[in-house]
């Protein structure tokens, strides 16, 4: 069993590790976003990301909450970029902290990319994607059998200009993420490609975590639902016949209790730590 | 810090946990996968779940390869829920243990509903997707911004009678999973939907793990691409420009080897373990 020494020498000073945050319930993180966060003289994290993951940060390193950089959203992402590779090439071991996934939208690539284009050594650490877990907690499979065989996901919000989206894809399961502003012109899009507007939907604030909640309705009185049931974001949005199918298969209520007890962090020991 | 005692006593026996094992690298494992797999005493994998996830099973856990149990698929599904509910009504803690994620293809819905019309409390443990993992260690962004910004995840593969499938999405960018097999019939589907034969295409082969291989064409050569390359499953095919933007945040060489050396499981500390 490796010790923290032996851990440490496998996390190098001076580079960037993009990672995944997961959805919001802290058993969902990897194994090896984790180690990189206990191991970070400094991590960049977004807003959301939630305070018992930020509590892994060892004594000493620097937490900065990206949420509260900057003011437009283009100063935001160059100062972030030009931020990462300074403090990479000042020595330091960087971790940068994006909630679900940090490629599925959320500009990570262009991070990425930066980090390329400044030859800055950077790792990519993908997290479990709030468009899958957060419907998992809620008893939806996206692709429950004989209902449907294809997922697309989509953004309701534009990363640089907050606009609704102007394309929509078209599945058997649509998710959107970030979509409760834009509700009323995402419904409208989708009706307008063809999608029946009384196609099942739910909505799910604060999916994985402790607060989650979920309200179900259809796609046309999607605004109705997220009004009535005062949803606001983060949620995640489903769209699709396997809505229906919840309550074949639901198992945790909406209080955040669940059948079997939530896993903590603390679970995981870290090495050199007194018991 | 907890200890091994107090975490074993939040798992519960008489349970079936619903977990995805991730994408096939052991980091991208999350923290509650592992708390479950180090304490179960009865394992049910499948064929692909990597040697060194299931080595982290405690002495004298049973593991039984559902790769290797039974004839027919469906007689092979309808023979595993059984199993999951005979051996939680025995007391037993039992995992059911998925690549990726447990929801996304792979029947984890039907054994979710299985459980529950037996009575049997269950979890789900969501896990990092290789839909979306598989192409972040090939660096490609699904959702790069100005190129993509939706995505849809298909799978070439019918988990029932093994054929192609029926229907295609529509998206930015198109991910095929289990798509080797059928890749012919998956091509002529997506060319017949109105995909153009020239958008670029990327076979992942092994995505994530040490010895994952990356191929690039267009749509209309992919089976060329998979012969040409020598390509097997298991493999995640993406479709779209944003596999063009490869070469701009590729981080990872396809010998396995990557600018950050990789975690491993053991770098996170079995409680009660010597060091």
């Amino acid at each position: 069993m490796a010790d923290l020494c032996e851990r440490a020498s496998r996390i190098s000073s001076g580079t960037v590790s993009l990672v995944g945050a997961g959805p919001g319930d802290p058993g969902l993180l990897t194994v090896r976003a984790l180690e990189l966060i206990r191991n970070a003289n400094v991590v960049l994290h977004d807003h959301l990301v939630t305070r018992e993951i930020l509590a892994e940060c060892k004594p000493g390193a620097r937490r900065i909450d990206i949420g509260k950089v900057g003011h437009g959203p283009q100063a935001n992402q160059t100062a972030i970029e030009q931020l990462l590779i300074s403090l990479a090439r000042a020595g330091r071991c960087v971790v940068r902290l994006k909630g679900g996934d940090p490629l599925l939208f959320g500009r990570g690539a262009e991070e990425a990319m930066a980090l390329r284009r400044a030859d800055v050594p950077f790792e990519i650490v993908p997290g479990v994607s709030s468009a899958l877990a957060a419907p998992a907690y809620a008893g939806i499979s996206l692709t429950a059998r004989g209902i449907a065989s294809t997922v697309a996901i989509m953004s309701g919000h534009c990363a640089s200009t907050g606009a609704a989206p102007t394309s929509v894809p078209s599945a058997d399961t649509i998710v959107v993420l970030m979509g409760v502003a834009n509700a009323v012109a995402v419904r409208d899009r989708l009706i307008a490609s063809g999608r029946r507007g009384d196609t099942a939907a739910a909505v799910i604030e604060w999916g994985t975590c402790a607060q989650q909640r979920v309200a179900v309705g259809t796609l046309a009185t999607l605004p109705e639902v997220l009004a009535r049931g005062g949803l606001h974001a983060p949620a995640v949005i489903v769209i699709g016949d396997v809505v229906g199918r919840r309550a074949m298969m639901d198992w945790r209520s909406d209080s955040g209790d669940t059948i079997l007890s939530r896993s903590r962090l603390n679970a995981v020991q870290q090495p050199g730590a007194k018991t």
